[in-house]
């Protein structure tokens, strides 16, 4: 159990009586521990001056923990009563975003509390500022990530489809001393790269096709994210070269104006208005970058619409794009890591125009 | 659009004035396009005597289709903003059991409706019942499995980790049709047996132990799901094959008894009974089975209770299991689909005692 980042929560959380947080990843930030409950209900239930108390599921095995209440129920308990003993219907109840319907209405529905208000704020403000553990795994998932994508580009080869080369991910990944991807792999050929959410399919590489890589592993986890937007054995025309310089060129100016103290929708900005003046502002169609840690998309946007000052320790990521399906879709992503005074990019992996295959 | 589903999903829907779905399963089961939205918003609402209206984030690609509203918003748009226009303040709204709280919350708090009721239930009970198309595709799951189950327990050799078969499960599956696990396979040597949810690790296998497989594939969007527990080059002692025979004769039994019109309470009863009079009733710790179609956990159980009567057409697994770390951990699980007068059971696969690796 983490008592510091719990400290830390609850600082956050001086609005509510209590916090339940019922996400794995939330719960397994603050105990240390992994439980995937599927359908069945888990929670950690914080209150300041008080032991967290963890409702759980007796089929999930669960060694005691200094300083945790464990509150075990079987399949046949009733949810509501298993609660009830444990929360005090005076409460202004923090509830995490991902809480799901089928456990939050009847805590309303019953009124085990006064009211139920978004509490996953709290956790998310902690995460989102990393402390130096977390930070060397962030660094090492990435450079893990960097060296992978130099492999990844060797797998492409005449007749091999997205499908065949998005398997082969997960044993380079192990290879390489990670433990699973961070995400489903977006291997896109050709066309398919201009679809930013692509899933591998049964599409053949063909020469002169974009070759777009969005991937990332989970090194003791944490989470890499990083893309890069190959040829296949061509020379790319230079309606193309003008799409993947414009992508590069945000990419790199959003980086380089990143520290602590800027806002988050200034860096999006940037990268959107070199993309924008360049003719391509309704093709590059999505936020320029998310946070992420012990999972892919943690709460924190680069985006218009997120305002909130960088603080050192977050890590996001850049990935400005393109998709334009019939000149080319592209997008150049990066990991970066705030500083006090500037900014770690986590990925080493070039920027430039590659032709592979050759 | 499957037009038949939704008017049976309405029918069951008659207490609610409209239901908002945001289950990406319930919607490919209605609308036959399975979409992966991530933390972003995803909802089909559906009224009777009106088109369903799909809100989907525009960086997911969407062909028209005939009949179906679709509503585009983007990353910057606020949600209750969006739905505002759909809904109507005096509706009994049905959501799903699965709505995230950072969805559920701002529409009861914005009062877009006039009250929220939990509404899958309407889905679930359609799901439950399996239309001839999906029959087929949950036999042809099953029986992919059995082949595969053959050729899973051929990898069991010295020095093999439970890591190490997991990692060649994908691979068999594809080449024996299926598209994919259906769940993260549970692999378990020795004593790791008696965990029921145990992942697979880096665990060796050694003689004398059991080896026990919980394995299913996805086969055109249906799953499959079995378990068989093996023993590794030696004979299970007395004390083993007494726990071994207990648990088929439970598997057994309990399947013989099903037809349209029983009790799942008393399917489960049937085979607790068997284990509780064989003197290891408390290390069965956990429901018999669990109903399975394009989920491999559907709403619907076979436990204590559950008391819903079973319909022809229903699918769920029967896995009765005893879990004596000392002795034996040990289950046997297969599928069953309910007809009017009996039983299908989708697993051919058989249930003897098998030595392995000999």
């Amino acid at each position: 159990m983490n008592k510091e980042r719990i400290t830390k929560v609850l600082d956050q959380a001086r609005d509510m009586d209590a916090l339940l947080l019922s996400d794995p990843y939330a719960i397994y930030y603050l105990i240390g521990k992994k439980i995937a409950p599927g359908e069945r209900f888990l929670g950690l239930l914080l209150q300041k001056d008080k032991a967290p108390v963890l409702f759980l599921n007796i089929l999930f095995p669960f060694d005691e923990m200094e300083g945790l209440k464990i509150v075990s129920y079987s399949d046949t308990d009733e949810l509501t009563a298993v609660l009830q003993p444990h929360f005090d219907p005076s409460w202004i109840l923090g509830v995490d975003k991902t809480l799901a319907a089928r456990f939050l209405l009847p805590i309303i529905k019953n009124k085990l509390v006064k009211d139920c208000v978004l509490g996953s704020r709290a956790v998310d403000k902690v995460r989102a500022v990393k402390d130096e553990s977390e930070k060397e795994l962030m660094r090492k998932a990435s450079k893990i990530n960097d060296e992978a994508m130099a492999i990844f580009k060797t797998l492409i080869r005449d007749g091999i489809s997205e499908k065949e080369v998005a398997a082969q991910l997960p044993a380079i990944y192990k290879r390489l001393g990670a433990d699973d991807n961070s995400f489903d792999a977006i291997i896109a050929f050709g066309k398919n790269a201009a679809d930013p959410h692509h899933m591998p399919d049964d599409t053949i590489v063909k020469q002169g096709d974009a070759v777009l890589f969005d991937v990332g592993c989970l090194y003791k986890g944490y989470c890499s994210d990083m893309t890069r937007t190959f040829f296949y054995k061509k020379e790319p025309d230079e309606a193309q070269k003008k799409i993947y310089s414009l992508v590069k060129n945000a990419n790199e100016e959003a980086e380089k104006m990143i520290k602590a103290g800027v806002k988050l929708c200034d860096i999006d900005k940037k990268a959107r208005d070199i993309i924008t003046e360049g003719g391509y502002g309704p093709y590059f169609t999505h936020r320029l970058g998310h946070f992420i840690g012990i999972e892919v998309h943690e709460y924190g946007d680069v985006s218009s619409s997120f305002n909130d000052l960088t603080q050192a320790g977050n890590t996001f990521s850049i990935e400005p794009g393109i998709y334009y399906p019939e000149i080319l879709g592209c997008r150049i992503e990066d990991l970066v890591l705030v500083t006090e005074d500037g900014v770690e990019v986590l990925n080493s992996y070039p920027h430039d125009i590659e032709i592979i295959g050759l």
